[in-house]
This record gives C-alpha cells, sequence and structure tokens, in this order.
C-alpha cells in the first residue's frame, strides 16, 4: 500500500471538494491508502465512504493568501498542512498532497520535511498542455527568482527522472527557454547555464527554445528561472483566459453565430477541458526528502484526485531514490 | 507634408507587401509623401500610382536572419535600410519605416541615427491587444536584456507620451509586468524599479501586475526588463498559436461540430482578426534622434501600412520633442 498524507483543509473549496477527489482516488487507485489531516466534523459531511481512508484531527489552517508563509508555519503547527508534512518527514506517510498556498507550501516543506541535500534548490515544476495532447514539464515555478546555474543542472537531473518515470517519456528532452534559438542568445545566467547542459552527458540538451513555441515545444522539458518561468506560466493562463473571453464574445453575435455556436457547445467545451489545468495533474516540488505534490488551489475534485494519482506515480517508481543516484554520479 | 522614408526590401515579403502598403497609406493619409528605398525595378513592378512616392536606387540588402547586426550595418551602407536610416539623421525625412530585421534596425538606428543624450538605453515597444479592443504598450521587447531601473525610468516617460499623443488615452497608467501584486515582489530590479517608480511624481505607477492579466491590464503600458518583456509577447504569441490550432482541430469534430465550424466561419476569422498583430501597426524604437518604426518581419500590404500611419502620427504629434522636455526636467 501507498500511503498518502492529504491536507484536506488547504485550497479555495477545502474541504468539499479534496475529500470528494479522495474518494474519486481510493475508487479508481487500487494501492493506495489516504489519511486526511483536517477538521474531521468537516470532512466527514462529504466523507460518503471511508474505505482505505483515515482522518487526523488538525487544529488551525494556512491562510490562502498568507504574507509571510515562514511565520504561518512557525505559528501554525497543528495545521493540516503542517501536521501532512509532519507525517511525510516521519515516514508515516510517503507522500503528502496538498491544495494550500504554494508559497506557505514550499517554506512549510523546507522546515518540516526538509531538503535533498543533494540539491541545492527546491523548484516546483507544473505541466503545461502541448497541442499534442502530451505535457511539458515547465522550471521553475517556484520561489528561486535569482539562480545559479549549477543548481539549475540539478533541477534538469530531477525533471528528467520524473519525465521518465512519471510521464512515461522515454529520452526526455530538455529546452532552455530562451529569447532565441542560437547559441550565445539570453542573458549572462542563460549562457552559462546552456553551457553547462551542453557538457554534461547525462542531460538530453536540445538547446534554446523561444517561448513562441509554448504550446507545441521540440522537447519534453522546459527550464529557466523562477522568476522567468513564472511569468511564462502566468502569461499561458492569461492569454488563454482572454482569448476564451474574446472567442465567446465573437461567436455569438448575429443569427448564424448564435446557431454555429449552439451547435458547437460540445466541442468547444471539449476545448476548454483541453486547456484546464485540472486534467493535469499536481506539481511536485523537486529537491526534498519526501514526496510533496501541489495541487491548485482551485482544485475541485477531478484536479485533486489527478494530484493525488501524480503522487502514487511518484512513489510506486521511486523517483526519489533514481534521482539521488543521479545526482551523487553527477560531479559538477 | 510629413515626410517618411520607407526601407522597401526589408521583410519577408518585400518589397511587394511594402509597396502595396504605401499605396495604400498615400490614399488614406493626406499629409504624407513616401520615400522609397531599394531597388526601382522590383518597386516599380508592383507601384501602380506614384503620386507623393519617390524612389532611391539602393545597393544590397540587410539580411532578415542576420547574425551580426552591426556589421551587417557597417558593410552594406547602400543598403534600402542604411540609405533609409541615414536620411532621418540629415532631416530629408522625419520618421523611417522598416519590416527589416529587428536587431540590424536597432544596430543601424544606433550608427545612422543617433541615440538621444536624454535616454541611456533605447527600447522597442510594441502593442499588444487586450479583450476591450484596446491596446497595451510592453516595453521592452528589444536588446537590453539586463538593465539598469533608472533606465527604465527613462523608458517609462516615454512610453507615457506615446501612449498619451499617439494612442489618444488620456492619463496613461504604468504597470510594472511581475510575478505578484504585493510590493516587495521579484527580484532586486523589480524591487528597485518599482521605488523608482513609485516616488517619481511624473509617472502615473499602479504598481505590479501579474502577466495572467495581460490580455486584460489594468493600466495601459506594463513595463519589465528586455529578457522577461520579449518571453511574455512570445508566450502570447505562442499561445495563441497553440489554442488557434487546438480550436481548429476540435471544432470540426463530428457533423454537427463540422456545421457549427460552418456557421460560425465569419466571426471566427473576425476573431483571428482581432489577435492579429498587423492590425496593430509597427512598435516605435524608444530612445533616438529620429522616429524608427519597426514593423512586422512578416507584414502584408495592412500591416505596413499601419505601420506608416503611427509613423505619421508620431511626427504630427511631435513626440521627440515632448519626451526631450519631460526628461529633461526630471531629475534622477
Amino acid at each position: 500500500m501507498i500511503k498518502i498524507a492529504i491536507d484536506a483543509m488547504g485550497g479555495d473549496f477545502a474541504p468539499e471538494q479534496q475529500v470528494k477527489g479522495c474518494i474519486l482516488a481510493i475508487k479508481n487507485i487500487a494501492d493506495i491508502e489516504l489519511t486526511l489531516y483536517g477538521d474531521e466534523t468537516e470532512i466527514r459531511k462529504y466523507l460518503t465512504d471511508d474505505t482505505r481512508i483515515n482522518i487526523v484531527q488538525s487544529d488551525g489552517v494556512i491562510d490562502m493568501g498568507e504574507k509571510d508563509p515562514i511565520a504561518a508555519i512557525r505559528n501554525n503547527r497543528k495545521s493540516s498542512m503542517a501536521l501532512a508534512l509532519s507525517s511525510v518527514r516521519s515516514k508515516e506517510n510517503s507522500a503528502i498532497v496538498s491544495s494550500g498556498a504554494t508559497q506557505a507550501l514550499i517554506a512549510g516543506a523546507h522546515i518540516l520535511v526538509g531538503r535533498l541535500k543533494q540539491m541545492k534548490r527546491t523548484a516546483i515544476a507544473p505541466l503545461i498542455p502541448t497541442i499534442n495532447g502530451s505535457n511539458t514539464i515547465l522550471l521553475d515555478a517556484g520561489g528561486n527568482l535569482e539562480i545559479k546555474p549549477e543548481y539549475m543542472v540539478q533541477q534538469a537531473h530531477f525533471a528528467q527522472v520524473y519525465s521518465k518515470e512519471v510521464l512515461g517519456v522515454k529520452n526526455p528532452r530538455l529546452g532552455l527557454l530562451n529569447i532565441g534559438t542560437e547559441p550565445g542568445k539570453g542573458r549572462q545566467l542563460d549562457k552559462d547555464v546552456f553551457n553547462l547542459f551542453t557538457d554534461n552527458e547525462k542531460i538530453n540538451f536540445i538547446g534554446n527554445v523561444e517561448s513562441k513555441e509554448i504550446l507545441d515545444p521540440p522537447c519534453d522539458i522546459l527550464i529557466s528561472d523562477g522568476f522567468t518561468a513564472n511569468m511564462v506560466m502566468k502569461t499561458i493562463a492569461g492569454t488563454a483566459k482572454g482569448m476564451g473571453k474574446m472567442l465567446k464574445s465573437e461567436l455569438k453575435q448575429g443569427f448564424f453565430g448564435k446557431l454555429g455556436m449552439l451547435l458547437s457547445a460540445r466541442n468547444l467545451k471539449r476545448f476548454k477541458q483541453k486547456l484546464n489545468p485540472e486534467e493535469i495533474g499536481g506539481a511536485m516540488i523537486y529537491g526534498l526528502k519526501g514526496v510533496v505534490v501541489k495541487a491548485q488551489g482551485s482544485s475541485t475534485d477531478i484536479g485533486f484526485y489527478n494530484a493525488i494519482k501524480t503522487a502514487a506515480t511518484i512513489v510506486r517508481q521511486d523517483v526519489l531514490e533514481k534521482v539521488k543516484n543521479i545526482l551523487e554520479s553527477d560531479v559538477l
């Protein structure tokens, strides 16, 4: 049995959607057992079946808009997020899934789970959809706004293992997000890391990739510093949202337009589905001593279920051990 | 008469689309006179009417994929781009429009037109569409990958004048592209420039803006360093392109889907139009002693015409003088 800790109280629609996501997960994944950390009375409201589900009472919640995440964790050691994280450190559980505040989860994971000694910086790695239906790993959407090139090499190794073991890509290709494709493009950081990637035999580096190929990239992993990747991720979201609004307002113009939109309704819905981050599953935080998966703050049951599925796969494939082996054998 | 120099040979479809764009401009803008620099024989093939149009023979073209733009300009002083730029320096013309290679145009403008002494770095400022139909100025999509905060203040002043005089915005609002809205977010550069903007009475600064609001921003100008803004611009393009492909393949599924798409054809076309950079007009290069407008490399006649219209407006509104006055009165 793969034992997974659930932060039942974190998220915009917690605990309802989290609990429903857990029920979906138990139904669909045979080898998992879940421990939900949260308010038992609240959780029981939505828990129609507690097969392979345990509940541990928590006290206090980390606010979604938390301004000082480190203090929030320190002052809320009995919160659902803190208890769930601690249970991974103590090996009671092999993974944690949370849709709580991202910065609090990262800070909490550092304090309560601990960083792998082989990785100098943690990274958060969401998946972005591509036009052919596969997903690209985007690094780093986390907190390393200014980072050293050698730390990006460690993140690249991690992403390669993840891509292979969790996403099933045979020989994952890494691309450096840059403003031009030629070698030598970009800032000093980009030039330096380009050279490190090129010289590293264990990295399948294809060179610079421009963000105009963001939904149809020639690689499986896209890497940049935390500021840039975060900016790119939010630009994709903003463009998709803006285009969706424009499309809707244009499509319903005129009689034929309205009729056409009616007939296209099912296809338009499927289109929206394709771009839905809920379908993709959570983002793993790379570089920790345990498996920490962040689900979207706005997760509904499906999104949360997908994040649990991701966590189970990471544990089943023994991703952390494989990453450690590669990092230890890679002398920088 | 506003005299405008045209680089007739620069661009993916030059000189045909450039010449046709000039004809459109002459028809629609009464107070302009155009001088086309290029191969006269080639130009005459498409020039059905030469009212208010002059031709100056050039020799050599700056290649669109030019790797060393400075050398390209230095070694091609008789090229259409170089001759057109020089005619602005010598005041024969008040502006130049080119859809030639961006980096060559920026380098050529530095060498042949010269930088304003009040601005330490030039910037290229494209317009991006918003969902309500207006346009946002995005700074800097040019070459300043690593820039000092005080130079960004100069660019902000320029953008405010441009927004007011060329785009007709009464009291243009400036937003700093950042990964969060709270003050104190971002890299050291972002924190420093945030403070400079806040302290500057002549800048109508609204604070940090996240890129998830990129097509519906709460401001008229969005600013960041050249690396970030370039990345954001290309991410918008890549997402729009990818979404367009996904939409098309989803919409045509099934019988009702095909019928619906047929009925929606006109509206879908208008949707594409809205996102078409051709409709927006060129991007001015800020910080030069003359008016230099870059049209898209892939410009067709409409796109090139819109860039000429932009150049004429910049000259008519005396943008450069107004910028100089503000920069001189703003003691940093």
